[in-house]
């Protein structure tokens, strides 16, 4: 059940880091969407590493190829499939995976679990490439959020000790979302985008990689989506966010700032505004009560781990012989994987929010 | 599907407040189980109001009554289903809840969603009280966990700007819950618990309440457990701990912590114990690398908004007039909810680990 | 997951023929529905076995207790609980069925899954009991359905050789479902009513039983519900109709008949009505065509077999000892389930179908 | 989620008949089987055309590419997905469908349902054509279920008013399987062939098609497996089978035989056999007793629609103009659909008992 998610959708993730291809399908989308092909490959360029420099030199196309679901680029309400061939694989930065696992990564737990049967390569089905299919779902969610008049953004709100502005709770709109899209760090100010990068290129020429955090923002919700208990907004968004690799911690509104509030300072007022809408004057709810939107923006933020795979000798033991021993990570790595994890945080949330709405 | 959880067990909660009764059908239990009903009462105790100061005055004797799936006490395979009788209502208290809704609660966005025909007395499903039949269910798991060797156990771990100790993340035990769990403020460290203590009663006196953070560590949790993408160990216990209601983060392991770290220092080493078991040297990963469990204990910390009933006079609006309005929260109110909300989160953990482990 | 069913809404029951209590929790029902506690009674009615001549003389009152998800019997949005006592239970005459199981009964399957601590009693999780709160259930969804203009009849049709007659596949109407209804044996056709009451009769006289087969129609069913593949109307349908005990077939449309059909006979010509909607001029195809509904009737027939409770001596074995040995079923029991089968069989198809609405 | 099926395995099919490939993902699969490339490739054959007189002459290699969850054709853990490109296609023949649809298929239903936006070509989603990746997952789970000691055949036990014989519902054998499997009309007894086959050929040369049903039967069934109410064996063997197009009715054990039974006919006694084994004298119960597995083969039938496809004019309605016309099915089709929808029988029902097993 790994691999699936989705009550009203259901959307099968697919494929190795190094199987001859990955993949999705998505069934349950409604018929007669047109799906805007240029749209989504902008959106999948901003996950894919490109030339940035801070990014993995590895080349990916990830041009998706639609095996079912289409007609004329239109759902038909057949379940769709896209996959992406892995072309430019190198397996033999890999072999020694199964046996000696990288700390911080799953190649430990996956040992065990799959009792070494296991594609060690890449990470396998464990790879930040998987987020690929998971951007193409994510895509097309997006898009379908968006003729509903819901739009999702995600910037780096943090990276290191060096923080960007942060979203206005009450206030967010689509111009701030293209304030961060086109950078090759996606921050809204350049003075935070100069820091951050002098401290991912210094942790890279170290070999070494650093992480940080992600503001994402739901805009044009509507009131009343969400379910009491198991299924509510915060359920189903953390469910989803967590599929991505390296995420681990998430909070809501204040989030962890309300550990140091009174009910008073964290109550949000009730108003009318001049439209006669019902808004809230603060949002440190962050858009949910009791699981189900209040109409205010969604906001929420992810902690990302620095990329595990780092090119400084580290600890590690191997599992055959049960001995300790050292390990060098070979192979091609991102020494910050935020810059790419920011549409996989929007695509995760469009795929939570899209299936809770349908 | 509000308020169904769980893959091989399905848990299904029900009741209001103010409903003649609530409850939990837990189906899929293995037959066979003797259940230890004092240990049960005594965890049901810890979520209970009693005679804290820290509490609500009103009285929930909150004795289960068990109307099927039992022979004997024991198991028998079917459904089971305990109920509570709600008997100490005060349903005046709540009158206009539909109209006004209290800020920080779900009154206003229940009131969209269900058009107004929800239960408003009191919260209606959306009630802390319903956490009740979640402990009901989740003292039940952790009786079944504890028979795999499997412990959870959670602390207040700050309140207001006053941390308790944390766990060690790498070796805490039984021993260290019990340092807590019989204390009326489940914490550790006594100078910590006075300055809480102290904290909490200040905004009582003046009706107003305080957040704070929930520590809680998984125990002797076999290695390989959890799957990747949306059914890791972070997926399905988030998704089980934002059914307590006030929660408004969770993080693993470092948590948000890991924005400031470099890869160097956050990925955990593998070496071998003296027992031959590969441990990691650290547990910034909170026992859990790709969603799947790594044999160290899990840890993971939740942020507790303060109580949103408050004594003192909040800014509202009347739903049907669309006027801003001045409301003052009637009933009987926790001025901090933490103490009573550690067991929920060791219940809420546990379903999801024994659904997991099942 | 034995117990719980539904995509959109969803049903779980609970209890045992003798424990305290049974009952069923629906979660998802449409808040703001009024339920008519008397028709919802008058449905419960012709399942229980009252006074007739033709079940069982165990006497249940069968009304239901609503513990949660109503205000005001209006549903409230939050899940719907509602028990059904259990008193008239005589235990003494099940003591041993856990070691002699009754052949036609599951007492030997859930002996060997449960590992002899299933509740033997009565039969358990698995008596026909546990029909009532499906039926509860069911007639919740029957008034639901009705409101948007969905009727649901069934009646038997057939016992031993004798047939009543059918329903005319393409113009079924509510007027042939009260033809049948207020009947101790709900069968359309006079004649046919007779004949059956007189085999049942002369099987009850020798403590044997007899089986039989009923004919379900729904109309009033939009065109274009249901999906391809594991969830058509046909998939769903059958999946709710098996939780009823002694069905061992189902049909839709010509059914079985089709094996003797060639495509020109059992192909439905399509036809534009005077209205100008467009229909089938026959219904073999039962009102689904790919799983989907077509508008026209959706017609199915089952297959139950004669109670396997009779009061004749049947041959066993003592399972503890392994030794083959006799059998007398004492208890109290119907020589013909079919009556009461009737609106069971009504209130399986409207779960399925309401599931696939809403 | 129309095409999503399983709770412990999770088999997503997706694709049309005309669109660039067809396909399935597996997920759940326990790691490390072997999966016998040349048995499943058999396997897929007897659902393939070939040049079988009985078939469409449309080709179809159906050989399956495997894109992920294999290492060296060992099952990874990871999703098993595998693809069958669709290059035989002539999408002329079907130009019209979405105007005029067929009578006995979806085309009408789809168009509702999907509002036009369905594809039309080949029946789309709806395809027999479809049942070539279920009979590749399916042929998947047969490997893993003999691995287990289980073993699932089918045979063609009826074509129009002809008979195969009947498997021994007690002692039905692998050898039984066998005796059919090679054959063009895979029945036991030659002399049915014979007869069959003329119906069939009869049939075809005047452009007309004919129905039947197929006996499936599973032995090696661990006893105990299933589970009560909605997910019992004939629950969920039901929706799985109701996938294949074509299925009407499906029945356990006797079946509809059992209308015309007394209880004492239709019980099955319980013995102690030689080897100290509880087993039932006969097998009217089919091997399912209150959703549960007896030990004793399962035996169902399942009644097989005449192919709606032939090439007689028929009547049917332009939906836009909703005006009444004539329909000539042009295309490639088959006479009789039972000698192919045999391993599909299969291959469900291998589906639904691993989902139950794992």
């Amino acid at each position: 059940m790994a691999s699936v998610f989705g009550n009203n959708i259901k959307i099968s993730i697919f494929g190795q880091s190094h199987s001859s291809a990955i993949g999705v399908t998505i069934d349950g989308l409604p018929a007669g969407f047109k799906i805007d092909m240029d749209e989504l490959a902008a959106f999948l360029a901003r996950r894919a590493p490109g030339n940035s420099q801070y990014a993995t030199p590895r080349k990916e196309d990830d041009l998706p190829e639609f095996l079912s679901g289409l007609v004329d680029g239109v759902t038909c309400g057949a379940p769709l499939t896209a996959i992406i061939r892995n072309t430019n694989t190198r397996p033999d930065d890999y072999r020694n995976l199964a046996e000696v696992p990288r700390p911080g990564h799953a190649d430990f737990t996956a040992q065990i679990k799959y009792k070494g049967f296991q594609d060690p390569t890449g990470g396998g089905h464990f790879s930040g490439r998987l987020t690929a299919p998971l951007c193409i779902a994510g895509g097309i969610c997006l898009q379908l959020l968006k003729a509903r008049g819901i739009f999702i953004g995600a910037h780096i709100c943090k990276i290191g000790s060096v923080s960007d502005i942060s979203y206005d709770p009450c206030n967010v709109s689509v111009q701030d979302f293209k304030a961060s899209q086109g950078k090759e760090l996606p921050v809204i100010d350049s003075a935070a985008e100069t820091a951050m990068s002098e401290l991912i290129l210094t942790q890279k020429s170290i070999g070494n990689s650093i992480g940080g955090a992600i503001e994402c923002a739901v805009i044009g919700m509507p009131t009343g989506i969400g379910e009491p208990m198991f299924d509510g907004l915060e359920n189903r968004i953390s469910q989803s966010i967590f599929a991505i690799p390296a995420i681990k911690g998430i909070e809501f509104g204040c989030g962890f700032g309300v550990t140091e509030m009174t009910g008073s300072e964290n109550n949000d007022d009730f108003y009318v505004d001049d439209n006669g809408v019902i808004k809230t004057a603060t949002n440190n709810h962050g858009g949910i009560l009791g699981g189900i939107s209040s109409g205010m923006p969604i906001i929420f933020r992810v902690a990302v781990k620095p990329t595990p795979s780092i090119g400084i000798e580290q600890n590690s033991v191997n599992i055959p012989t049960k001995q300790n021993t050292k390990l060098i990570v070979k192979g091609r790595h991102d020494p910050c994987i935020l810059p790419r994890a920011v549409p996989c945080v929007e695509a995760a949330c469009a795929i939570a929010i899209l299936d809770m709405i349908i």
